[in-house]
């Protein structure tokens, strides 16, 4: 298969030492490289190998060599935050975006509980090509986001909360459950795969 | 301990002879009464020895000698539902309220996903001294109601839905989250529930 | 907000009348109509104010009116099953895409046990702009299909299967941890808020 | 909306900086604060800004510039708990109604399994407005308490317990399911919501 | 193992004549039986067999010759229930320790909604020397009755509620994490388990 | 209430301060005690007011000043595990009965995968008046028990095992659906509950 | 692929002309044919176009043409049951096995709660080649049967059971914690698939 | 009973000198030894008293005195892994088989996302007695190697994955449910049972 996306390495659980392998194997075929869940130290490690390798900390992302071909110029993906502790799942799908080349309009910390923030963003948010709803607790978000766009949501549940929230798991059944049409889901916390999804729904 | 409310009779469960059985002692000592989750036949056998009783088919409930006096002139309590299919729960706490001699504020089918339906209610919601949020699948209105108002909102989860709304759960796990302040939680389908904590707010 | 789709008529829980009553005033403002989840009683009562109605058995679907001016001429959803007993979920998001002026390609009982009758699909797979896969049990088709195609994946688990598939949640697990990237996932058996999310992709 | 309420900071998984930040804001705004969830370290950094800000170590709130003016003098929101270990989720609670001008009267370590040790406080209990009722492991003090008051009772239940406790799931459980009417349920260990419900209750 | 006590048929599941046959052969080697969990067409099955067997309808039991030896003339099993609905799970226990040659002191709808009502039966209560509580929705008499007798304490929680209470799995957990010692839990519904245990403490 | 155990310390969640301030009350009114889930510091600590005080590590429990007097000379309780792992909660469930004055036998590693080990110790098993089955993993062991003998079962599920086992949920399922009659479960690691049930048998 | 095993239908959820339609074709192309979740209508149905088939009511398989030749003349599966009620899952998986040439030594009603029953079929259980246990409610049959032979078991947990055993997944749970080595574990009644691998096994 | 099969030693949860012990014991008698789950630190402990021990880090398994003798000198366990994260699972199982003096074909990271991998050693695969499939997230391997191999395939999930995967539940869930025939399952991360088992199979 080739969509021409550049190549991804999921980093939680690898040593330095193997997404330092990894890396180096990809940027000898000249890829561009999108390295996910990458603590600093992976960071560290990959930047010997890959000097101008950039650290995106809230996303916890490392990019090497980004697409510099936009996906399609005139298409926007919206990512919206219900909070600020949504920030960084949605930072790593805004940096999966632009790593593919593609435009990213960040609308954060816009939760239900205070709706004219919300509403004040209508613009912005009707001129996205696809939205990206990022939201933890109970994730009320996606459903008035999917009534509010004519466009598909793709909605992120995210493990923020306590207690009842276990640990997403309250936020996905909401979002799965969403009666608002236009709207699938991804896994918890999966910023990534929002965004991998929203592009290949750009690039048609 | 006194409140002054009607008795309640809880049919699920019981034989219609059963039912008969205690609403006839209530009569007896003067009682106002209120039958839930009361199907056409137990009505029927109340019928006999309550030849007044009236039957609130959508609600389930009996009725009989319902409190005549006001619980508080200039308090009202919204009930709000999602969708249409919620208003059998919702129908429940209403009668309930009335039978307590409590002004209800009906305000249906205005679910998230069709923002505009309810904004257009904000003046009736924001009158209430109580909201009731009655909501199935994802349950997301308890929090946006719960951001419009300044008042407490008690949140009732149906069981309307289905798939991984798990007849309820979805709705439940949605508002206990709530990121919306001032939002506490009933039982699923507990409509009754709901009014009577309502009520216990609005007599002071 | 004004996409142009058919009005919808979500027929579960709703009496004969109560559908009946909201196609006329569909009819009235000379809609597209889908009415879904509906059982062939219903279907009888709606013939008798839209005689042109059509059934479709299989996906529990009343259509009226269908849209005849294509979504896109050149796009293709596919439709992919992997066994017999998920037909029906598959056809409401055929049905319902076909309605919305799509056209569908079926490709039925291609289940991951049988890997060769997969394959042997790879074109039509391939031509598609969207994929739409349906399966219950394991739900494994949806991440095999992920792998093998470049477009955007609408995983629909269905709650076909018995013990420790618990009605659906064993596939839904399973596409929610798709190892293969660009799948997003709706609720148990919701072919048809599949099939509007995957229109919404199509029409652009 | 205006509810004259204190703004509240919800420290966990904020920075030093980033609480401070939000704090100078505030201030400068001449605001009452209420940070909840904050460690002793979040309390330093805030005090470098806020020098008379007061901690409050077993509700891990910080307070700035409480609210003088009394919510209403003559009612009580009655804050019990069933156990030792319950206490710092009451604590929550009672300091945020303390911040917000409201008189509580803290009732601890009256669990069911000693019935003569809640008996004895009946008198108390009676006289509150709204009764907290903060309990982990099976929660039944919720129940206990609503057949013994005639006012709103809000539920709190915590994750104090082990095994089949479930953090909390089991007394949420129960709490839910109260037989006793006029209890509503809020999140695990949420008793600055609780507490928030009861003051909207308590100034009218 | 021979406990003396009578052979028990589990006739759920099994056909009218697996019954007989079964009861058939117990009457041939002369035993006391006690069929649990029977309709009344099996009874009317057995009746033809052993026509002096009797049916004890709330509790669905069949008896055929049951113990006229007391197990100890001085020690009494209390049944308590919490609320009417619990009554037939109740008389499960009570029917099967009376079979077994027990003397059992009903005690019924003394929930803990009412605690008046509970404290009203404390002499009796205290007389038993084993107590069997019985509870659906919340279960959280069986903390209360834990804390007010000095004897061990048999918990059943009941499939009655609905909504959270999950069908007993709320007051399963509610009483496996009972803060009153001495009290142990049997499975939901399972009234005959918590008699045959405490026939076995009284038996010595 | 007055059964004459000693007064019991639940340490886990106190701080050494509290734990040694409730020792010494207990002590200055002449009490037996016993401080279960506490640490080797918080025994040291209890060390300074009470130098008798002894420590039996495995158990994690703290005795002063242990009963004397047998509970019942004639009676045992046999304390069974099924693995080596199980031994710490078996141990919570030993020294409690013996501080409450209660011989014990102990017969560990007598896990159903070996059956000759457990049918070796079939004579032991017989001479208990309870017996105490401490298991985790599938704690398929409190059945078989049941089965062997002919007195009351309190099964201890552990949070033993990995996986599957869900930290003792598959062990505590199994242990309330023992097909065993006389099988009575407490909490999952509840050694100190088991012991205490057994302890209120024996003293009749 | 090609293991010359007979053709098999899953009837379950197919229409009777359905499952003729099936047969046929398989009858046409000379398969040995297996019919499983077939109910007495369906075989009759099936009786229409293949007059020598032949029902098997208590596993509800129908068999058409079974294979004649034995595929290992001197090994034996031992299929082996706790309760009476699981006999109709025990029944899918041996006539699953004796459709597909096997011989199959029937071991019912072994329950662990009579242990003396099982050891008095040690000697078969040590004969067969591969033993299938098949248990509901507790399901600790198979690590005892695990720990008593020495070849592998396939354990079918079945839905037998009430309250806690949720349908299976008590069972299921315990089986898959089995602390006896040599069991592996398949679907919740799924007696088919435990003789289909069970004959993999065999057939070498 | 009597395999031949060395002693294992599961060393979670012992101490360095409980396993040393252990491993002493089983020296003296001349045992092969496998000690599963042991770190570095239990390692280094049994050298002093085997200095011959073997580690394996990925598989963190330490041998003594491995089988020489072949098991089965013609068969072949293919174990396979889904994603490199897998591997430390799957090592444990070949470890397990290498010690029991089984020869293994390991075939790593050939998960269903990409097809071309696995198919690309479907020769290898055919050419196994069993086939041991190691999988974590979404588990479908399990169901696409079942249905290309016509030999029995043992299932382990595995731990891997986040948010939804709830710690292998949905591989678990994924695997059971498997439509393709011959797969049975053991516990999540359980290499060395699924290795044992297929040991069983493999010297008949
Ligand atoms: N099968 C379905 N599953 C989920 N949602 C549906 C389905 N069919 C229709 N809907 C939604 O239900 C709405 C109509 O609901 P109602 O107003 O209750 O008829 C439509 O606008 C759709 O968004
Ligand atoms: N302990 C708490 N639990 C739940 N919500 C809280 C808590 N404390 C504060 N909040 C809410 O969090 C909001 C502030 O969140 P943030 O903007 O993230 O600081 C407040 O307005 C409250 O509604
Ligand atoms: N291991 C244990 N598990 C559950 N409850 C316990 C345990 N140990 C002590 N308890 C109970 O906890 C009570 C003391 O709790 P506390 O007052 O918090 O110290 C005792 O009276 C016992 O009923
Ligand atoms: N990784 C493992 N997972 C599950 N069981 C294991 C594992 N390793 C060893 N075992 C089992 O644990 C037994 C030894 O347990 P123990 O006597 O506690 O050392 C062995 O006989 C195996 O049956
Ligand atoms: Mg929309
Ligand atoms: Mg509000
Ligand atoms: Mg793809
Ligand atoms: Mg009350
Ligand atoms: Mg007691
Ligand atoms: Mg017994
Ligand atoms: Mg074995
Ligand atoms: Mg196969």
């Amino acid at each position: 298969i080739r969509n021409g996306f550049p190549e991804v390495i999921y980093c939680e659980g690898k040593t330095i030492d193997q997404v330092k392998g990894i890396t180096l194997a990809m940027i000898q075929r000249g890829s561009s490289i999108l390295g996910t869940r990458a603590s600093k130290d992976v960071y560290e490690g990959v930047l010997e190998i890959a000097p101008d390798a950039v650290y995106h900390a809230s996303a916890k992302c490392i990019v090497v060599n980004p697409k510099t071909q936009q996906l399609h110029p005139e298409r926007t993906i919206a990512v919206v935050t219900a909070g600020t502790s949504d920030i960084s799942v949605a930072e790593e799908a805004a940096v999966t975006a632009e790593t593919f080349g593609q435009k990213v309009d960040r609308i954060y910390d816009v939760g239900v509980a205070g709706l004219h923030r919300l509403l004040a963003q209508l613009d912005r948010l009707r001129k996205a090509h696809v939205v990206i709803v990022v939201a933890g607790m109970e994730g009320a978000l996606a459903s008035v986001v999917g009534g509010l766009v004519d466009r598909p949501v793709i909605a992120v549940p995210t493990s923020i909360g306590y207690g009842a929230s276990f640990n997403g798991l309250a936020a996905l059944l909401t979002m799965l459950n969403s009666c608002a049409s236009g709207v699938s889901v991804v896994n918890i916390d999966n910023g990534f795969g929002a965004a991998y999804t929203a592009c290949l729904m750009i690039k048609d």
